[in-house]
């Protein structure tokens, strides 16, 4: 049988791994690095890092894959999402099938949790289904970068006894969010706080939470909502990139 | 200046614990224990395993106070939520002003993480505004009973694209939950997927999640429903208590 662990390493700040993150780092031979893209280099730099910190025994090694990218632009969300993960699911099936002996432990190494926008257990989850690979695997939780946003601006994310839903800023955008009075956004690339009707909606944005690079902004619309627009221009011009996610709550 | 740290020890595992969180619990002098009610012993005790167990110069002490209660029955939750906050804010500025000394750091262990259905931050933030202690604090996030939840179950929280909304048991029994593909409900006291009118739902069911008394359940509403209420009853009746959540995914 062959073991597979999709680890949340959390969503910036190293020290934001859990113990069972550490001893799951401790039980993998062979680490899948998956990411594409700008970001690339960063993120699996960061991934490298984590393994040489916390691994005490290091025998395991790094596998990196081509990770397909998906199509942007003027494509339905699902679909191209959709499409991308039957390619990635190529791409692990191989992987497994290839660099994985029997006996032994694969890791995937998941920025924030693996439960929020990440498609990895999805993937192994149709994989099961289809019966192309024999495995059984885990998950190990690790902190959001929606926890991230709340613990840097000291702030809940529910108002007493009420919803909070955990959006994208796609949605937002396209009218979608619902009535709740606390709403998280992530995955914004078009600045949709600017569509928010209700100026007097306070924002409570972060950038690179939990990195040397963070950012926080906070206040009503009306008054921080262009602030917070050139703030993110500007850096995502100075890194090549950006990570950004913000809580609105209703007045 | 004195210096508060609120700190996240995630919801059950106490592996859960993150590094940042180990760090904390090392920086702090008095630790301040607020429980209540029929989980007091079991959940004190965990602090003090935790405690135990992570920090290496014992140099800490504990205070115990007597967290108000909230009242039940027939009154408006969010009113007798906010009286109780108001008489545990008089306990909070009691504990700052006299058991902690200028220059001291002072500890609040949160279950799960601070953000998500605790009062914790709501309260020192009340203070800070009111005036009536000088202190600053941090917080630091936890893995909450949602992920725990997530994990467990090895299901992703958010279909595709899509919104996720975490609520309460109350909210959806009210028929107050929100038309979110993906459905988190937690603080449930009254079997409230028992209302849910899509029995074609799925439910991924979970109590004391992370713990060695954890059950998982799963399925369509028609077919396990009144199963995870059989379960629950049961599991409430052995323990005196129970703390469980859950996803529902609409089919
Ligand atoms: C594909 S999702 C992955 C989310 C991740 N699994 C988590 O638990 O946070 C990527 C989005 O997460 C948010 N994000 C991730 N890390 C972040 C960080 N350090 N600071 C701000 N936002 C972040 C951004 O909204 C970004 O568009
Ligand atoms: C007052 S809220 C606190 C939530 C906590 N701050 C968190 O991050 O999970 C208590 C509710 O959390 C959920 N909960 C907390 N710990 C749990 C566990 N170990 N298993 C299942 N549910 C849990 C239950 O829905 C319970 O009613």
């Amino acid at each position: 049988m062959k073991h597979l662990l999709v680890i949340g390493i959390g969503a910036g700040n190293p020290d934001y791994i859990t113990m069972q993150a550490v001893k799951a780092l401790n039980r993998v031979d062979v680490f899948f690095l998956m990411d594409k893209g700008q970001r690339k280099h960063k993120l699996i730099d960061l991934r490298r890092e984590i393994c040489e910190r916390y691994i005490t025994q290091p025998t395991y090694r790094f596998v990196e894959a081509h990770s397909p990218e998906r199509e942007r632009g003027d494509v339905d969300y699902a679909i191209s999402v959709d499409e991308l993960n039957r390619a990635r699911q190529q791409t692990f099936e191989r992987l497994i099938n290839d660099e994985l002996a029997d006996g032994q432990c694969g890791g995937f190494l998941v920025w924030g949790d693996p439960a929020l926008y990440d498609s990895t257990v999805r993937i192994l989850q149709a994989i099961l289904a289809a019966g192309t690979c024999v495995f059984d695997f885990d998950v190990i939780p690790g902190i959001t970068s929606v926890q991230a946003l709340a613990a840097q601006h000291k702030v809940p994310l529910n108002a007493i006894g009420r919803s909070v839903e955990i959006t994208t800023g796609r949605r937002l955008a396209a009218g979608q969010a619902s009535e709740a009075d606390s709403l998280v956004v992530m995955l914004d690339a078009e600045d949709a706080y600017q569509r928010v009707a209700d100026r007097q909606t306070e924002i409570f944005w972060g950038a690179y939470l939990g990195t040397p690079d963070e950012i926080l902004l906070s206040g009503r619309l009306a008054d921080v909502a262009d602030e917070i627009e050139r703030v993110r221009k500007a850096a995502r011009a100075q890194h090549g990139w950006i990570m950004d996610t913000y809580l609105l709550r209703k007045p």
